[in-house]
């Protein structure tokens, strides 16, 4: 029931505005005696940290995190885990157009609406620097699962180019500035975003998510089924407009006999010849590569003006100034994966009290 | 928590087998004083009923419902609503193959590691036949919201076949063996599914979803979002491999100049230009049509031999005899409705407690 | 959030009304492949019953539980189960005064209030006729934890009468119709009750509940405390107005010095040398035994005439004819055992997930 | 399932330990538009506050609360609400035979049994020092019920000493330092309580908890019903042993014509002529006022010696040196006050989702 927390049993609640005093969360059901340092959440942060690269906002936060209970002596202790980031970007300033004016595409009408308040600084609760928690919260995640699972996204579409690369390597991933898997389009990207940052405009993305070596048995049906809650989880993170999973969109095209994975037995190993399913069959994971993948929408904030309304409900035109990203789904990359550990932690948690299984 | 619950405050919790004696489902958080007769239900349930036309399966059951408690003189009175649908179909037979072998595709498999056990009769709990229970609790659903909220789903593809229609009419959709809403195409429709069906194979679907009239301010950021539950109850059916809101998957393509919608005010009226949005900003209703898509898979249960294991882990071969749809996407489209109706009326319970807005 | 189901990982959904068509409940969270048949549960069902002595209600039920699904096989499967009593003796009759005149001690009249409605056909809803599904859940609960677990209750107080035995006898306790602990009390109950009956009154009672054999951990801090949930489960049987753990009441009157309970170590065993805590410390069972203690309402369902008021608020005055119990209070012993067997159940899975210990 | 929250509509998530570097919660569920400044919450924490008299802990802690999150401008804007407490007094230091002994009487044991490491400065996660965060959040919930609610709770037992007082007023009951109602009784129990002290010792107490102007219908059968989350709540504070609403306990020694609250009609009023029911009926409250009181056991750190054993399970003896409360009796009241309103809040929202009515 309560709208800020995510998970049922590994379950975390995150607070904060954008441009508040402070964000942070408090993560629960974290089972004791595990090793847990703040450079252990901190290294997801940076990732997702914003001002890294030219081609993400360049507002400047540290994001620094601190651990404020439930770690006694450098292990969990079975009690809550409370994490905080202070807001250093968050002192007085001109907020200009968007105290009075709702940004279209943004959620400034919805929540003026429902609340008759909103915090419109920065977008308030409604923005991405919510998602900071998401990753906070998933770096604990990742340590309460089986250290083999391996949880990785990659940015597979940005507007008009298309990224492919069937095996993925990490350190590529992480250590360019769009988190993808082919080395040989970071040029290609670099010249596409920069004149799309110049234009003013922004563009969206389509990332991939991949998880590998889950273990059978994870997901609960009929209504905490894997692929369900996996798709809530992105389907959460602001801008997402899809999710798919397996063959996804494409398995309204296909017939029966193309669509079905064959199973057979080798060395008494069991082995499905394709992946259309993406890992998951009835709600609970196979074994195979979980393969999920979602497009983002460009961000609304741009420095071409639009048409909108004010707060009271006359009409304007809008120009957002300021310090965006021209493609959000970049750093939605890390924000993916730790909802995705965020899933499995809580699955994989389940699994143990329903079955035994670990 | 519990994994066959749906709903934080209108919630169902649905149970039972696909041969076994019975299938159920218990509501709660039901308003009193709603009239309720079981007629009201059955009515949504004749719509997703089996054997209906060649293109569903030959399955015979009438699937009368009943209403076992929750609703005395005529109307609901508060307390939980108790509904059952007794199995005809589900004497004892020979269920040959499935007993030992795996169906690819389908969820016995992962039942069987997960559970060590599974009901194999027409595939027990994972079958398809839960979702007249989810049909049932929409109906019910559809009763707390304002009564002029419509709910209505179309068939838009179905493997080669697209339709496209702007305007729909309920009518039409629900008078014809696809819920298409393009009378022009359901010989096209008719001849292609047949050809599907005779060779003993199987075809997917994509499902459009829309809701019209939706008040402003339904759904609760970030973890309760209106998409983001949709996104999960969607997933939640059977067979469901995507799900995309408004402009969806094609936003990873376009910059923030085209997908932004932009607002005015219209003789006091607030208007969007176009609905990229799909009537959803920041996990909030925006008062637009939430439009939702999703793809659906071709059932794995088809007359053409596939390579799977049986449950001692040995190589086999499987071809599933029997009653099969050739295309499940077509029952889909009323569970879609129901699963749509039940977010709704979860949301605006809710939306109530907090802002005191009918 | 819904408010007819108990529980979080062992969790049980109840309906159905007095005089409806049946009750029954769904229980979720039941790991598979445990032996479950109807007698398992028809035997803790038999000792509700009513019509057993002179001393309950002659109401005439068999109480005969149906597993509608959830089973196969003999063998739960990880689904739900779900339990049905068709209600035998809900004929058409004249309900009399009940319809329009509202029960003082009774529900009546805060459910009309809430409501606006109330199915006062016995009560409804909130007769003690859905206990009946408490025992049907905590039968099942009893299978999931360790089978060392003895859960045991008796009724100590009576009216006037004290029953004192430091030793229980299961045998004894459910061999007599008080379900006391020391059968030379049996004939002073019997007495004292003839005669609260002829006098067409009731009388209050008061229970212990005790539980051997705990594993120590069960129980998560600081609002899912052992204690805590275990008060809210008695606090939610119907007419249980006190609940006391351990020492209870009296700690209010004693000093530190005399309630601590020293430990030490005999044998490598800890032992505990007094047992004020009742077995539980912080909200987590330490092994000990866990007592506790309620006391129960006399049924406001009697002869004797008294004052209320109409549907229509207008005074007069009612006198409940029919089937009551004199001592509602002797029922409850079943069914506290059963509450009790339903948070054990529930703490142990959970502590499972978080911990790994079983 | 999380076990550091409470409630479902009106939630609040704790955390912190007693010596940690903070204690904090989060409370979410809080409709917007609510004036809300420190200063709100300030003046209930200053009640709880250890050190105002030599009759409460000499910890020194000014429990200056700060509000974090989910207010801007001067009020609620339906977000979360962060609030946290930097503790002042915990500084690094010898704890001495706590950090190795097991003190009876506390959570040690089940803690470092259960999960392996505990933080065993001032108690950590156990000690009452939490409760400052409940009556924090109890503080917000107050401002969400309708304003003339009244939520009052007093000391009416200590040790030997009962303090029976039919009317309260507030103003006496929280200016003296044991929060009792007859200011007759506060030399006695500063005679008593100081010899308690003085002899290193520490007494148990009894609370009573009063609350009027309670709408009619709050509280949601069968498993949410008022009593059963009061006592829900109320067990869960520390030290709490008992739990008993209205005639509470008595009722086991009365008949059922002594018992049942007469109802009439008067100038179209509905009165009870008593109430034994304690303000709730069928889990539903009445409109009469709610009365619940509790038993809160003597804390066990003590200056005399007693049998424990240690963290290797070998014997040992303790006598907790340091600054504990004579009587941690005196300090539940505004805990308990906070819970009640914590209760009320939920239940509160809860109905108007259900019925509509405020």
């Amino acid at each position: 029931m309560a709208s800020n927390s995510f998970g049922d049993f590994f379950k975390y609640t995150s607070w904060g505005e954008s441009h508040g005093k402070a964000i942070g969360c408090v993560v629960d059901g974290v089972p004791p005696l595990i090793d847990l340092k703040e450079g252990d959440i901190q290294q997801y942060l940076d990732l997702r940290k914003p001002g890294q690269s030219k081609f993400t906002t360049q507002r400047k936060e540290d994001d620094k995190i601190e651990i404020l209970s439930g770690v006694f002596e450098g292990k969990t202790t079975g009690t809550p885990i409370s994490l905080i980031i202070y807001n250093q970007d968050q002192k007085s300033k001109d907020y200009g157009d968007i105290k009075d004016k709702l940004r279209p595409g943004h959620a400034d009408y919805t929540y003026q609406m429902k609340y008759g308040i909103r915090d419109y600084r920065g977008g308030g609760r409604s923005s991405a620097r919510e998602t900071a928690m998401r990753v906070a919260a998933g770096a604990i995640a990742r340590k309460i699962m089986p250290s083999n699972i391996k949880i990785m996204a990659s940015m597979i579409e940005m507007g008009d180019i298309k990224i492919c690369k069937e095996k993925w390597d990490y350190k590529t991933i992480i250590n360019n500035p769009f988190f993808i898997a082919d080395k040989s389009k970071i040029k290609e990207c670099e010249d596409y975003l920069t004149q799309i940052r110049k234009s003013g405009n922004s563009v969206g993305a389509k990332i991939e998510l991949r998880i590998s070596n889950v273990p059978v048995g994870l997901g609960d049906p009929i209504y905490d089924k894997l692929d369900s809650k996996l798709a809530a989880a992105i389907m959460s993170i602001n801008a997402v407009k899809s999710v798919e999973i397996g063959a996804g969109d494409n398995v309204a095209k296909i017939t029966g006999s193309e669509n079905a994975d064959e199973i057979s037995v080798n060395n008494k190993l069991v082995e499905f010849e394709t992946n259309n399913a993406g890992g998951i069959l009835g709600g609970i994971s196979s074994g195979q590569d979980i393969i999920l993948r979602f497009a983002i929408k460009p961000t609304s904030s741009i420095l071409i003006p639009k048409k909108t309304i004010n707060t009271k409900k006359e009409n304007t035109e809008i120009l957002t100034k300021g310090r965006h990203d021209p493609c959000v789904g970049i750093r939605a990359v890390p924000v993916a994966e730790a909802m995705a550990a965020c899933v499995i932690a809580d699955s994989y948690l389940k699994n143990i009290a329903l079955t035994g299984k670990k």
